[in-house]
C-alpha cells in the first residue's frame, strides 16, 4: 500500500473529479458504502477468487477462550475490507431500495483491498471507478454505460481505446453447439480467457486435454483479434447469427455511435456472475484492460430475494492514471517569504488578503539558500513571490512581486 | 457505519471540495496514506484511549497452530484500521521526509475507524479534516492553522464559531504554582476537562478527593466561560503573566486578526502528546466542539528519532456537515423521457449531444405515472424535461422542453 505525496495526490484528486463530473453529467449519482462489510456477505460466493484475498477484521473483545474454541481462523472475523465495489453495491441496493429511483444509476469511486502479493502495477489498496445501472433490463443500460465510459476516457485525454464486447449467452450457445457438456464449460471458458497468453493453438490443446471432444472444430469461422467491421462479421456465424444476444449486440453497436466497439467472441471476463453482454476497455499500448464490466442480472437477487436486472462498468483507476493527460492547473500561486523579524500579525494579514483575492498562498521563512527555495516553490506550482521584512508594505499590491519563472 | 445515498453523498462531496479548496488556498498540500497501518504503530502509545478502539486486521494465511500458540488475540493481527490521522501523518513524515519541503503543510481529508458503541452522532467510520504544519517551531504555524480553519468555517456558512485557546505550558505552570505533584497532574487535568459537565465546584471536589492539597485556592482569579476581552485579562494572572506561553498566546491573538479567539485556561484537550498551544472550535448551539488541535513537538520524533516541531488542527466533519449552508447547485439538469418504441441509437445520441452542451442528463423510460416520475426528477435536482417518441426531432434543441417546476 502506498503513500501519496502532494503532487501525486493533487493529480489523483483532479482526475477523480474529472471522472466524477463526466459520470454525473451522464445522469449517474454517486453513493458511498462503508469500507468494511460483514464477513458473511464478502464470502457469499459472489466475489470469485477475490474472496480469498479479503482482509479480515477481527471481532472486538475476543477472549483466549474464543481462540481456543474457534474451528477455523476466519471464525474470529466478523467483518472484512471490501475486495470490489459490486458486492457492496448489491448489499446497498438491497438495504436502500425504497429510497432509490426505479432505474438507479450509481457511481462508486472508492478504494478496495486485496491481499495479493505486491508486484509491479498491483497494489493491495487501489481505487476503482464503477458505474452501474440497476433496474433496467434493456440494452439501453449497456449503451449508457459504454458511452459514459468512452466520454470519460475522452475527457481524461486517453485516446486510442477500443471497447471489446461479447455476450455470455453467445459463449453458452457456442459451447453448446459443439456439445461441450455443462460440466466442462467453466474450465473451457478459463482456457479461452488465456488466448492472449497461449494463442489459439494453446487454447485448442487445453480444451482437448480437459476432454472437449470437438476442440478442433470449435474455432472454425471465428478469429481472435479482428478489429472494426471485420470483427462484427463474425456475428453472422451460424451459431450466433439469429440469437437474441446477437441482436442486442447489434443494437448496442448502433447506439454507441462514434465509440468504436469491437466484437470479440473470445472475451470471457473472469467473474461467474455475468449473464449477458460483457465488455472490456483495451488500449493499444497495453496487454491488459483498463476496465470492464457486463450484465449480472442474477446477483442483486441473491441479497434481495427478487430478481433485479443490473449491469456495470468498472475502470481500473491505478492503470488509467498513468495515461491521463490533463491541462495545466491555472492556480495563482503566490509565495510570501518573510524575514524572521517581520511582524507576525502583518504577515498573516497579507496572506489572508491574498487568499481573499483568489490566490493560493504559501508562507516561507526567508531561507539562507534562496535559489533552492525558489526552485522548490516553482516545482510545487507557485508562480510569483515577494519578500516581506519588518518595514514592508502592509498591502499585498504594493509588495515587490517577482515571477518565479524569470528569476 | 453508514451508507450515503445520492443526495447526501453529493452534499458531502461538495462540502469536502470546499474545505479542500480553502485549505489549498492557504498553502496546504493534500496527502493520502493507506487506511491500514502496522498494528505496532497504532499501538505505540500515541493514540491515547483511541488505541483500544482500533479495528484489528488479521494476518493472512493463519493456521490453527498459530491460533493455538497465540498468547493474546492481538498477536493474530499485524495491521489495523487507523483511528486518527495524526499517527499516520507522523509515520508518513518519517517515511517521506526527504521529498517534503522543510516546513510541510499537510491536508488530510479521510475516514478513520473506531470500534465504539454506536450512539447518536457517533459513527464507527467517520471523516476527519486535518491540517498540520511540520517543521515550524514558531507561533506563526498556529496562526496559519487557526486562520485557515476560521476561513474554512466561513466558506462553509457556519457562522458564530469561536476558537478557544490555551497552552499546555500554562496548565503545567498553574498546577506547579499550587504545588500539585507531578504524579497527580494527569488526573487533575482529567478533572478540569470535566468543567462543562460538573461545574467549578464539582472540579474542586474531585481535585480535593484525589489529594490536591490546595484545591480551594486553585481557581482564585480565573473564571470559566469568560468571552472576548474579559477572557484575555486572565492572562495577567500572576501565574501566567510573564511566561513564554502567555507571550505566544498574545502574539497568536494579534495574528488571528478578525478571528475571535477566546483564552480559556480550563481548556485541556484529551491527548497526552500536546506540548504547547492547544485550541478548540466552539459553536454557541452545541455542547461539544467542532474540532481542535494543538502543538505536539515530541511526537514526530517518536517515529523519526530526531525532534521535529509540529502542530495541527482537526475538524470533525460529521459534526460540521449538519451546520453547513451551501448555495444551490447550478446544474442544468435535463431529463429525457423516452417511449419504449423510440429508436435506441437516437435516444443515446440526443443524450450525448446534451451532455456535450454542458447539461447533466438523465434518461428515463416514460412511465405510466408521469406525475410521480416528474416529482422525483425535480427532487433530484433536474430542472427540465422532454419526451422522445419514435418520431421525435433528432436534435435536442427542437424537442418540446418543459420546466419541471412549472408543471
Amino acid at each position: 500500500m502506498r503513500d501519496f505525496l502532494p503532487a501525486e495526490k493533487a493529480r489523483r484528486e483532479r482526475v477523480l473529479q474529472r471522472i466524477r463530473s463526466v459520470y454525473r453529467a451522464h445522469g449517474f449519482d454517486e453513493i458511498e458504502t462503508p469500507v468494511v462489510e460483514d464477513a458473511s456477505r464478502l464470502h457469499a460466493g459472489l466475489g470469485g477468487d477475490n474472496e480469498k484475498l479479503a482482509f479480515a477484521v477481527m471481532k472486538r473483545g475476543l477472549t483466549m477462550d474464543a481462540l481456543a474454541e474457534a474451528s477455523t481462523p476466519l471464525e474470529l472475523a466478523d467483518l472484512g475490507l471490501r475486495f470490489d465495489l459490486t458486492v457492496p453495491l448489491a448489499r446497498f441496493y438491497a438495504s436502500n431500495r425504497g429510497q432509490l429511483p426505479s432505474v438507479f444509476r450509481a457511481i462508486q469511486i472508492a478504494p478496495v483491498w486485496r491481499a495479493e502479493r505486491p508486484q509491479k502495477g498491483r497494489y493491495r489498496q487501489f481505487v476503482q471507478c464503477d458505474i452501474d445501472i440497476i433496474g433496467e433490463p434493456g440494452i439501453i443500460a449497456e449503451a449508457e454505460l459504454i458511452t459514459a465510459t468512452a466520454a470519460t476516457l475522452d475527457a481524461l485525454g486517453v485516446p486510442g481505446c477500443s471497447i471489446r464486447v461479447n455476450d455470455r449467452r453467445l459463449l453458452t450457445a457456442w459451447l453448446g453447439a459443439f456439445e461441450v457438456p455443462e460440466s466442462l464449460r467453466p474450465a473451457a471458458l478459463i482456457s479461452m480467457d488465456k488466448l492472449d497468453k497461449i494463442g489459439l493453438d494453446g487454447v485448442t490443446d487445453e480444451l482437448r486435454a480437459i476432454g472437449v471432444a470437438r476442440a478442433d472444430e470449435l474455432f472454425d469461422g471465428v478469429h481472435p483479434a479482428l478489429e472494426g467491421e471485420d470483427s462484427w462479421r463474425m456475428l453472422d456465424h451460424a451459431v450466433f447469427a439469429d440469437t437474441a444476444a446477437a441482436a442486442d449486440l447489434r443494437s448496442l453497436r448502433a447506439a454507441a455511435g462514434e465509440v468504436p466497439l469491437v466484437f470479440d467472441p473470445f472475451l470471457v471476463r473472469g467473474m461467474g456472475y455475468y449473464t449477458g453482454p460483457i465488455f472490456e476497455v483495451a488500449h493499444p499500448d497495453f496487454g491488459y484492460s483498463l476496465g470492464g464490466g457486463g450484465r449480472y442480472d442474477g446477483m442483486i437477487g441473491r441479497f434481495l430475494g427478487t430478481e433485479v436486472p443490473a449491469c456495470g462498468f468498472s475502470l481500473g483507476f491505478e492503470r488509467l492514471i498513468d495515461l491521463v493527460e490533463l491541462g495545466d492547473e491555472s492556480d495563482d500561486g503566490a509565495a510570501l517569504l518573510y524575514e524572521r523579524d517581520a511582524d507576525l500579525a502583518a504577515v498573516i494579514a497579507l496572506k489572508n488578503a491574498l487568499v481573499a483575492e483568489g490566490a493560493r498562498v504559501r508562507l516561507l521563512a526567508r531561507p539562507k539558500n534562496m535559489k533552492a527555495a525558489l526552485e522548490q516553490l516553482e516545482a510545487e506550482g507557485f508562480t510569483r513571490f515577494a519578500v516581506i521584512g519588518r518595514d514592508s508594505a502592509a498591502d499585498a499590491g504594493s509588495l515587490d512581486w517577482r515571477r518565479l519563472n524569470d528569476r
